[in-house]
Order: structure tokens, then sequence, then C-alpha cells
């Protein structure tokens, strides 16, 4: 076997080249890749090499999301065998740290995660990984759904972190990859009204074909003022930031009811955006954030597989590995109509 | 108008009779009833004149699952307007006491619910109420639907309690009216695994027919056997017992995973159950309960009308009112057919 | 028996005036008022005629955090007799709402609250009230501790929405009121260290006597810096912004921890304080806020009972009810020095 | 240098030996121990070989409890120093299960204790631990402090498990070293009204000293009765049940209020316990459990260098190492008199 990967060697351009076989170290299982979702942090590093505060080096491997078959075993590895489909979690963590052992591991500051400089990802067809990292796919999920646990995972924290339940109402602001898969997530625990903000009708038409009951065209319409009118004027329960724009940032504490929750997840360009913390105060509101994940693999894995949510509908485009340039490219160009790109092995 | 009720004259005995015409008190509205539900408890008063430690003295009215139609307004009451649908929770609290102070009225020492002694319940033509406690059904959920607000809020309070997500594997032991409203509720919030317990294969099916994954008869089948194989010899998240069974009570340690949870909710005719607190404390594992709900109305309301709940799929029996006797010996001669049956007005 | 009041008949001026006894009505208590402390938000009554976003019209009293004994008890009161000492809890809510009905009171959109537009205070010799909102003392609990009830409470229920533990590291911004009783609620929760900060370095001192264990003088040292001096760099686990300034809300994101909790409570001038998002999301911290409390009182009261929290130690002047215009023109000129002005009757 | 350890050579018999020198892998620090706990579990297991359901086969080394001073760094170690005074956490977990994953590491079935069939303790002069299960003591806490530091993190995840905060009320069950510890960490927690019940006046006496302050002699007085006369009819916030006392068990349900918590930590030796759900589920009370303990070293360590608890006084006896024979003799032959014994090296 001979294993190639996709290499940026220099900024926004790929050369497919031979790489190493991995070494298959105790407690590993080595996985035949075949599906790698491309991530909205994939296109800012092969645009520009910057992707927020972090910078990459060539030559650079891209991909963190991942899925793929299981064709080796370790050493000491009881749980997997030959034939098993698995998603790869894509960041290893120290197990020392206090926040490892608390279980908010994904605040480890001695993260390897793939894609993340230093550290390569794994656009490549064969990877060595820690077998309790590689997630078992039960047979009705697909390695193309398991490529998009890792999204999904960040919608299902999101829904988490802001506490859905039976019930809730919630607020979606863009409609991005992560903010349909937290729509998905909102919905599957059980929210009954979802309220998608957006500017382009397209995609808040996809909103709406995956359970989005209201939308809002933020470009056209008073956000604040739909909001109310769609809740009664209570506001609504749970308002997740996706957008990272600066006027959706700002307006997330008028349209969340009073003693609800903001979650903040969309980075925004600007170092600082302008709050109106005595409205805050005023309305006893809660901020969370998200950053990644954590421990949610088994839930979106079953999530999936249980029908709770349907993953798949958010690819809009598929590419084969030898045409990964063109699907960097057609992404970055693409990005309204773009929603999830994956590259198939 | 003329008021009407069903008086329970004799234990076992009903008579229709004329009632005065309910007062509408500032703050209140007047209520036409369309839908009651027959419960359990209604049942055991109708048969016995006991319900667990309470006891009732004719004449006594029962009922306390209700919804119908706002036919006044009272003073002061801004809310509501004639011809607006409602669903009327049953347990009127103090507002004063530390528990309704801290929103667990369903704690409340000085409650007044409907068909509790010494309170008559509903089961009449009209009822004036509280405006507050009368919850507005959106034009897709009926009043029968209404009526069953009730029970179904004992089982989301139940998820609740038990902590519910998105991915959760459970147990429901039991398939009465709220074993089955449990699952509803379990299901609605994200579980991904429903494993169901009971001793008739009939009401098993009923459970599969509402979304049970796996079914198992503990009559005929080892059912901590079963769990492990089932949860790959984990143990499920959370168990719900609702059978009151003192075998079923005594095995949720063994059917729960380390750390899971375990919710009691149905009564055992024993005063006190043998437990295993050793096991407890080994597995780390929380016992919480459920005594009715509290603030569940709007949620049920939304679940159900949102599609994420289809609540009428659990009535099984329909009566008039001027049946109300004949509904009460069917419901009594059959308890292994009649999952649930209402009374309409 | 007669009532008097004191009244501020315009804007900075007070006037004692004879007003009517109270009412004593079924569920009431009548109090003979003995303590009344002056609050921030008198002071910017009685300076402007403005607090926040609201506004008063003359004639209007001041007053609200109060205590006395009761001097009679009103019909179906079983809670209370003659000579009880009390604190009064100064809002009193709906009973109705979704907030109240939750527990969460303080958000009660219809609360009547004392001294707050247009509801008159407490500044008065005598008051009926609510017997279940008037908390008996006990007997090692004077009347002046009773009346720092209120103040302390949104202290404890900062302490609480914070999430303080046995252990934590805090951070206190700003040494007014509000700081200090957070400072002792902190402490008396378990919090091991306590970094205050703020610009006088009377008032620091006086912070180290209630239980600082480091304090930072804003105006002269670098503040995130001496924060990561004094937690090895780590951050606290919890930032309470009691001064409202803006630099100091902007840097709680700084001196939090990854996973920590920065908890608003002092209101800004500015209707917009820049933050960094991108920061709280890279650390996933949470931002709680305060807004009054909801069921303290009796945590308050034992707190104080039982020598967890010495509450008197933050008074520093008192003056008597005939002195009530001397008091407030006092407190009103000397910010810096006055930490807590009782009035007493 | 050269080890030596206590062996258990036949149950109930000791023999000092030489043990090899312990290999400082990377990562480790070597500790020349100073301290060792005398536990309940080593007595049992000195006495009989068995403790609970864990039997141990001879040779065999007792000592969970361990407290010393870092002697040599292994590799990779950049947190620790030679001369650093640590506390070891007994527990070394797998890592990669769910629960090492989501911070309850406790629950892990992979764990390798100390003094756990299979695994040896520490009662010896040197050992090797990873430096992160190392907890470095600040300078005014003592390597006697630091031994107690485990059984203290008992009680201290026993006041988090059953939630205690300011001004809670609480019962605890037993006055043995679990008990007593749960005591002092739920009054740190700002516990207000401590109840304590024991069978021995003596070791009341004790509780007393560190802080109940109601006392119950379940031998000769109405225990429920008493707890009903102590909290005026409301029963406690948390009951904290330490004796395995089956009637004590039985009697939780008794003592706490309506919606409070029980918390389980003393084993029984009853295979089953008799006990009231149906109270539990009127009461809508909770039960938690207890198994170790997770993430509480550093919580321990700072509460007890802030003096918010005072761990050593509940030493009652200490003992040389060589006399280590002698010293399982004493405990064992005077239990009720030994509260807690150490061995210094």
């Amino acid at each position: 076997m001979e294993n190639r990967a996709i290499v940026m060697t220099e900024i926004g351009h790929f050369e497919e080249k031979d790489v190493p076989m991995p070494k298959v170290k105790s407690g590993d299982v080595l996985v035949k890749i075949e599906y790698v979702g491309i991530c909205g942090s994939d296109v800012h590093f092969f645009e520009s090499g910057h992707c927020g505060a972090s910078t990459c080096t060539v030559p650079f491997i891209l991909g963190h999301e991942v899925a793929g078959t299981v064709i080796e075993v370790g050493e000491n590895v009881t749980t997997h065998k030959v034939g098993d489909r698995v998603a790869l979690e894509p960041g290893q963590t120290c197990g020392k740290c206090e926040f490892c052992k608390t279980g908010h591991y994904n605040l480890c500051e001695d993260v390897v995660f793939f894609a993340t400089p230093p550290y390569d990802g794994a656009l490549m067809k064969y990877v060595a990984y820690p077998a309790h990292m590689a997630f078992i796919l039960p047979e009705n999920v697909s390695t193309m759904e398991g490529a998009l646990v890792e999204p999904l995972s960040v919608g299902i924290h999101a829904a988490m972190q802001g506490g859905v339940k039976l019930g809730s109402t919630v607020m979606v602001n863009g409609t991005g990859c992560i903010g349909l898969v937290t729509l998905l997530a909102a919905k599957a625990a059980g929210a009954s009204q979802i309220i998608v903000s957006d500017v382009f009708n397209k995609r808040l038409e996809k909103a709406v074909s995956l359970g989005a009951t209201h939308i809002i065209n933020a470009a056209e319409e008073d956000v604040p003022g739909k909001v109310a009118e769609y809740t009664g004027g209570r506001g609504v329960d749970i308002v997740f930031e996706t957008s990272g724009n600066i006027k959706s940032i700002g307006q997330t504490i008028d349209n969340v009811r009073r003693g609800g929750t903001v979650v903040m997840i969309g980075y925004s360009p600007a170092d600082e955006v302008g709050y109106n913390f005595g409205k805050l105060i005023d309305k006893e509101v809660t901020i969370k954030s998200v950053f990644r994940y954590r421990n949610i693999y088994p839930t979106a894995i079953q999530a999936i597989s249980s029908g709770s949510i349907c993953i798949k509908n958010i690819v809009t485009h598929e590419f084969d590995f030898e045409n990964s340039y063109e699907a960097f490219v057609s992404v970055s160009n693409n990005k309204q109509d773009v929603i999830k790109g994956v590259i198939k092995l």
C-alpha cells in the first residue's frame, strides 16, 4: 500500500503527493479514508494561509472532517476490527490538564487537531489513529455521513450549550454549514419554533427545507421587529449567533426573551463588537459560547442512525480526491451556493 | 345556561345532576368543557373511594384532565377572549410558600387540585377558572388533545427530571398511560434508543407503534439480560419506572448505566421496596422522582402543535358525557385494553 | 398612631409629612419600620430624579431596604405574630406570568417594587405588607442587619449566578456596596482566592478587611497582568463586574479563565460597550447577569444568623429619620467614603 | 536509596520488607512518602482480607491516603521540581472510556487504585507517580494535611453531589471519618444548619467541635422527630447518609424536605434495604450517590490552604512507619475512639 495526500505546497495551490504510510502504534487503528468534508476553515487556509488568529506554513495538508474503514488494528485494541467503518474525532488532547480531567477537553491547550497549524490534516488515503477516537458507525450510517459528524457535533454542542429542550423557541442567525447543523440539532432536541435569519433567500429556503418555521431576510426586514411579531413580543428562548455579523451580534439581546440565552458561535471580523450590557442585565440574559465540541461524537452518530437528524441533506456538492484542487476553487468561488462540499476518496 | 355534573353519589355510582353555574370572578374565564380524560386515579376513586393515601367522601366529582372553550371573560382578563379554546391546568397553588416562589409549585402543600379530596373535579359542563391557568390552544390542537395535555405533562416532566437529551438511551418500565406519554416525551426530546418493558404483549406493540425501539416482556424474559444485550452491556442512560412493580423497581439499578439516572414515577402497592443501595453507590447512580409536573403546559401544547408529539394516538376509547357511568365501568373492567379513555361533552 | 414619611417634594428636597396609616388587608402584617438603608438608586433619584432608564415624579418616597417589627397581624396570617422582627422583600410580583411561575419572579414585568417609579418607597414609620414577603429575623439578627438583607441578596444572587463553589477563585471589579456584598457572598460560598479591583485605595483596604486575598488598583496597575500573576497565568474561575466601568467590562474576558464565567452586575453609563466575542468563543466563556435577586431572603438571613456573613461591617454611616435630608446630602457628597448609610427610625 | 514497604504477608500480619526502588518513567515524579492515612477500607483488608465485594491476596500493601516530597523529576515534567511537597491522587484511570472523557473518571472501569486489589498501596518509602496526579501543596499545607486530602475529597464530592450552597440546611448520618469530612465540606460550602446523628456521644461531641449545630443520638432519640423539631417541621435540604445503618437509610426520606436531596455514601451490610419510594415520589426527592470523587484534589487543597477547612482536626492518632502493625491493631481495636489515624514516615 502506498499513501497519497493532497498537499498545499503554496497558498492556494495543491499537489497530490506520495506520503509515508502511517505507523500503527499500540492502541491505533489504520483507517482507509473514504470521505473528507470541506470546512470553511480549510477554505480560509487555502485562500490566504490564515484562519482567525491561526496561520499555516506550507507544505500543509487540509481536512479534519474524516471517515473511513478500518483496515488494520494495532496492538491492545479490543474495541475495533478490520472492516469497521469509523468517524475520526480530529482533536487529540493531553489527558492531563484540568480541562481534560473535567471533561472539557475542547479547552485543552495542548490539543493536536487535524489541519490546525502546526498539525497537518487528513486529506490523504490512510491515517493511523487512536481507536478510542475512531467512532464506529452503525450499519445505517454511511462514511459520507461519518465525515459530517464533525460539523454536526458543533451544532449539537451549540444546542446543548444553549439548553434547547422540548418546546424551546429558538433563533439561528446565519445559514452557513454551522447555522444549518445548529438548526438540525435544535430541532432534534425538541425545539418547536425555529426562526432563521440570513441575507440570502436561497439559503433561507434551504433552512425551511431543514425545519425552520420562520425566516427573516436580514438585508430587507427589521429583524427584531419580525422576531417580536413571530413570538408575540416575548422574544425567543435561545438565540444562536453563527453569522459573525456585527449588527446581528448586537441584536441578539433584542431578539432573546427575558431570562433567555444567547449562544455565540460565529467569529466576527472585528476584534470588538459593541454590545448593550445594560439590556443584558435588565433582561438577566445569559451568553454562552461554543468552541468546537466535547463528547458529542457518540450522540451525533446516534442521532443520525436513529433518524433524528438527516445530516446528508446539507451536502450540496461532491468531488473526487483527484479533483481536490477544483473542489476548493469551486467552493471558494461559490460561497453562496455551496453549503457543504465533500471529497470522496 | 344550566350547569350539569356527573356526581359520584356513592362509591362506584354516578348520577348526572344540576349543579350551580360557577361564578366568574375577577381574573377568571368561564369555560364550556368539551373533553375530560379518564385518569387511573379517577378509576381508583370510582372503584374504592381511595387512591394512594387519599380518600374521597361522597358526593364527589371526578375529572382533572380538562379542556374546552371560553364563553365568558371575567374582569381584568386581557389575555383571553370568548371563543378561545383552552386546556386547564388542574392544580391551583398558594403562590406564597417556598415551593411556589421557587417555581416548584407542584410541591405546594396548599394546592387545590381537581378531583383530589376534598376538592371536586371538573366532569361537568361549565367551569370558571383563573385565566392564567387556562392555556390557549393553537388552531391545530383540538380540545381532545387539550384534555390530554395533563397526562402528557407528567411524561414531559419525567423526561426533564431524567435529563433526556439528544442521543439518550432510555428504558420505560410499564406501558400504562404514563409509561406511554413518557415514551413520547423521551422520543421528542431526542432519545435514540427506547427500550420498553411490560407483561402484556398487546401494550408492548402499542409502545412500538409510538416509537419504542426494543421491547421486553417482563413475564417471559430476563429483563436485565435483555437490557444488557440491547445496550452492549452498558445499560441505559435513564430508566423511567412507571410500573410500580416491586421487581421492576428493584431491577432499575441493574438496567441503568454507571453514572446514569433512574426516575421513579409509578407508586408501588408496598410501603417499602428492597433496593440495592450498594450497587447505587458503586455505579454512582442518581434517583429522581416525579410528582405531577410544573410549568409544563406551554411546553406540552407547543410539542403537540409543532408535531413533535402526536398525543391523540394514545386515546383508545371515547365516551359521551351522558354515558360517563358506562365509561368508568368499561375502563375499570378492561384495564389491559384501555390505554386512554376520554369523555366528550 | 400616626404615620410619617420622608417625602421628596422636589428633586433634591425632602419634607417630613403626615401620611395615612396603611390599611392592613387579609394576609398582611403591619410593620413599624426601624431601619431603612440608603441605596445608590435612592441617591440617583434624589440627585436627578432619574436612575438608569427610570424617572420619578414628585412627590416621591424613597427607600427599599427595610426592616422593622410587626405590630399588627391581618386576617388569615398564621405565620407571624406581634413582636416578630422582619425584613421586607421590596418587590411584589404578579404570580401569574411565566417568570413568576417558574421561580424567576425577578423578571416579572408587573412587579410593584418599593421606590421604583411609579411606586413609592418605605422611608416612613409604618408599612402594611404581605406576610409572606416579611421574613422573620432570628433573635441574633438585628433589624439593622435586616435592612441590609436587601443589598446582600444581590450579592448572594450574583455568587449563585456565577456558580461559586468551594475552592473557586474569583475576581470582583468595583468596591461599592454591591461589590462588597458580592465579595462577602463569594467568600461565604467557599471562594478561596478573591481578587478585588477598584481605583480607590481606601475602598480596596475595606475589601481586604472583608476577605479579599489580593487587591489591584486599576488606576495604577495593569489589571490583566496582575490577575495573571496572582493566578499563575490561568485567570479566575469567575469575574464579578460591578463597576460599570467600560474598560473593566472589556477586560473581563482577559481576567477569566478558559471555560470560566463572567457575571455582569454593574450598569455602564454607555449604551454599548465594545467586547471581544472572539476571545469569548476561543475561551468558551459564559456571561451571566444579575437583575435584583429571587428567593434569596431566607438564604441571606440564614447566612447572617449562622455567622457565615457579617453584613453589619459594611455600614459606615448611620443617620436618624429626622435627619434624612442631611443623610442623603452627606451620602451624595461623600461617595468615596460612604460605603453604606442607614437611617434609623 | 533503598525502598522499604509494610507488606501484609498474611491477613492481619505485617512485615517491613525491602522492595525495589520504583522506576521513574517519562512524566513521573519520584516521591519520598511522609504520611499515609489509615482508611476504614485498609482496616477491613487487614482484619479479613475483604472490603465490600473486593478481596485481596497476600502479599499485599495497604495505604492510599498519601503525601510526600518530590525527590526526582522524570523526563518531560515541567510542572514539578525537586522539593515540591505533593498529595497523590490514588486512582489512575484509562483516559479513553466515556467516563474519563466526560470528566466522570471515578466511574472508569479500568482504574488502577492504590490498595485496591489487585493493585498494591503506597505504605512504603518511595513511590514514582505521574506528575499530573501529584498535586503540589502550598507552603501553608503540611504533608500530613496532604495525606488527608484523600478522605476530605470524598466529603467535598458528597457536598457537591448534594448541591450544598450558602444557607443550606443539612443532616449528616454517621460520624466516622467520612461523616466528619462531609460535615466540614458542607460547612465550608455555606451550610447554615448542620444536624448530625450517631449512636456514640463522644463522636457527636467531636461533630459539635467541627461545626455541627444540632446533634441526635440515634440510639436514644426519635431521629425524625428531632429533625422535625430542629427544622420547624420542614426537614433538611440535604441528608448525607454515611452510616450504612439500615434504619438510618430508611429514615432519610423522613428527614429530608419536600424537593430535597438524599446523598448515599455509606455502604450497608445488607444487600437490599427497604425504602419507601412512595414517599420519595410524594416529596419529589432526589437521591444522589458518591463513589470516591473526581476533580476534587485542587479544590480540597485550596480549601485547606485558605482556611475554609481545618482538616488536621480530624486526626486523633499518629503512629510511626515502623509501628504500622501496632497502628492497625490499635485502630482495629478502638474504632469508637479513633476517628483518624495517620502513619508518619
